[in-house]
């Protein structure tokens, strides 16, 4: 299949890489890398196992990229407003988007900017960043999960799967509601309070007062699935996470890092659409409505401000 | 009457000194600035009209103060801990201690270390400081309500009334619960959003997002209240303590000049003890909760850190 990526950062660059070192045709759409990346390649630095691809497909505009089978969206979703423009020229008939992308009610509004175009969630459960130009730094994890919004091609969602796998990628195909709240339970804790606290996610569950906070807002989010009838999510996964994250290094989850290099942060699919879903429906999650209300007092970009 | 003060700082001193010039027998219990005071007296800088204490009743110790009628306990209250020692020598059968303290549940404390001693709240309505070593600022307001919490002799609470009253001061007697619970509307919001926040009163209400969750934490803090059958505060007063704080000069309430002086904050009266003694019969307040939370996580004194 010919893969396009949209965003070749942390994890356009990290997955887009995995797929052409394995021999799948990806075209790479790049922004400030271009330049750089056209010359000299692109580095995935890897927990496991480094490489290097030398001859890269790599665009500076859609308009040049050609019609692909499917569409990696690795953009941060504040930049979604210009996939109207940017995803035109790779869309075909049968094309899949996959939007691995951060929050809730994201697939819903490129829904509407494209009725007819099959889409799926991308859930990436991976430590990356990009550390300079053309170089992604994969500290850890990396599976990805693949939550089916509007596709209705079952073969070319298994051809997905089976490329990834290939690929070395741990993939799977997972309820796209489940998966999405179940991501929120861990998100929307852990890239809030990392930033109002500017710390990270071991202090934060070190700090008795916190680590109780962070389950409490795990909570919340469990409770609005469950009160929206997302299934197989109960109380016992909030444990689970803290668990999980109790067994992470120390971690800046992508917003915390957002906010460190004063770039905007994902406030709107992060926090306020899903408050809005859930408060539609009559439920409501006290707590992370404070977190928003925090994170929205000092709107990035904005150098950092002395603080708690 | 012979008055005693416990803590000559931005509340100890105004009132005291208000009390002292006019003509009441004032004595003051002082920690850094004895030495200074002794010999140059008290200088309070007041938009009411400034004035210069020259020969001003000052100890280091309380046992060498005097029995008194009434003593101003104007400590913050982290270091209620060290009335068992201070207080006795000041308390004769009759004396009425007045805590002049931010909170809720310090009576109940201060009851508990001396069970026969008459208790009065004190709840200052004003904006002061401690510039300097024996220099009180006092910017506005200034009046103080008194809520009786087991002081039998009414004889003696009117005279309290009536020399605050001669020494310029707006004071009024009022009922205990509905006084402490009132001040808390404004206190807990205000407090510690400046310090999550790192801000002022003005910029918290000039903010949408923070605008509506001061609101919204005023609410939990009246419906606690209400819950626990405090009576004459209904939401009204939210809206009034807000338009309040629109009309006021861009304030840092005494927590966030703790926090910005690297002082222990008074987190526990403040917060944990109302929203333990809410909790304890049934009620929550989420936001406060969350709030005690993130103040909770950095302990002060610390130097401030980046923050949100």
């Amino acid at each position: 299949m010919k893969y396009g990526v949209i965003g070749t950062g942390a994890i356009g660059g990290f997955y887009g890489g995995k797929l052409a070192k394995s021999g799948q045709e990806v075209h790479f759409l790049l922004h400030r890398d271009y330049d750089y990346v056209k010359s000299n390649g692109l580095q995935i630095d890897s927990c496991d196992g480094s490489f290097h691809l030398d001859a890269v497909n790599a665009y500076h505009r859609t308009a040049d990229m050609p019609v692909c089978d499917v569409v990696l969206v690795c953009l941060k979703t504040i930049n979604n407003g210009l996939l109207q423009e940017l995803l035109p020229p790779l869309l075909g008939p049968k094309t899949i988007v996959v939007l691995i992308q951060n929050g809730i009610g994201v697939e819903a509004d490129v829904q509407r900017m494209f009725p007819d175009t099959a889409l799926v969630a991308g859930l990436a459960f991976i430590c990356s960043a990009k550390t300079e130009p053309g170089r992604v730094s994969h500290q850890c994890y990396g599976s990805i999960n693949f939550g089916n919004y509007s596709c209705k091609d079952s073969q070319c969602l298994n051809a997905l799967l089976t490329d990834f796998t290939q690929a070395g990628v741990q993939a799977a195909l997972v309820n796209y509601e489940e998966a999405r709240w179940k991501k929120a339970v861990w998100n929307m804790p852990f890239n809030g309070m990392t930033v109002a606290l500017n710390t990270q996610t071991d202090l934060l569950l070190k700090h008795p007062s916190t680590r109780k906070l962070i389950y409490e807002q795990m909570l919340e989010v469990i409770h609005a699935a469950q009160h929206l009838g997302v299934e197989n999510i109960d109380e016992s996964f909030a444990d689970k996470m803290i668990q999980m994250t109790d067994a992470m290094t120390p971690y800046s989850p992508s917003m915390k890092l957002d906010f460190d290099f004063h770039r905007p942060m994902e406030i709107e699919y992060l926090y306020s659409r899903p408050l809005e879903i859930a408060h539609n429906a009559g439920f409501h999650m006290p707590k992370l409505e404070m977190l928003e209300a925090l994170l929205r007092f000092s709107p990035s970009p904005a150098p950092p401000k002395g603080g708690v």
